[in-house]
């Protein structure tokens, strides 16, 4: 899911402890399980961060300067809450327009439920 | 850049720590400057990853059962050469067959080059 959040909070979006609580919070809801987060700040401005989970990664890049945030929640399986995550990111970046793709990966001959990591 | 590569080798995709060098290799090649790389073996088979870049980051999900790989290069601005990063993975994946999709984020009226991460 390849996500555009237009219109952020700057200081939201601005702050390191802010976004990694943010995005940690939205794995959380999405029922993912959180394998290894790791989140940088640059200079002057915007986040990075990336959740590793069981079940693939969170990305998220910001770009507080022009209210942007650039989203990737990347999953396996069907067990994860998507939207739950996304909803919540949009409230709490305060998010004015958002945009959603959805791109299927890995088209494999092979059941969706045996695509699943097991931690 | 949304990258698939399918019939890879079972044991290039499945070893850490050959993934890991493999993926950090790839991220100098393009010339990315590396912020913070995360990787995670999973049981019994696969390998996730993520390079923290200043440009943003490179993801890998592996599937050494299926031979096959996610990979995404996420970069902003022009100095990144993602196509050697690509073609290097390929080749040390043994990849047989390779998908790309490029998808433009974060439609900003500003210039391209002021969309950069200064690290």
């Amino acid at each position: 899911m390849i996500v555009e959040l237009y219109g952020c909070s700057f200081e939201q979006i601005n702050d390191l402890v802010r976004v990694e609580r943010s995005l940690i919070e939205a794995v959380e809801l999405s029922k993912a399980t959180i394998v290894k987060p790791v989140f940088h700040r640059f200079s002057p401005h915007g986040v990075s961060g990336v959740v590793v989970i069981a079940e693939s990664h969170f990305a998220i890049h910001t770009w507080p300067e022009y209210g942007y945030c650039a989203l990737d929640i990347f999953t396996c399986g069907d067990q994860i809450d998507s939207d739950a995550a996304l909803h919540f990111l949009k409230s709490r970046f305060e998010a004015e327009n958002i945009s959603i793709m959805e791109v299927q990966r890995g088209v494999l001959d092979v059941p969706p439920h045996q695509l699943r990591h097991k931690p």
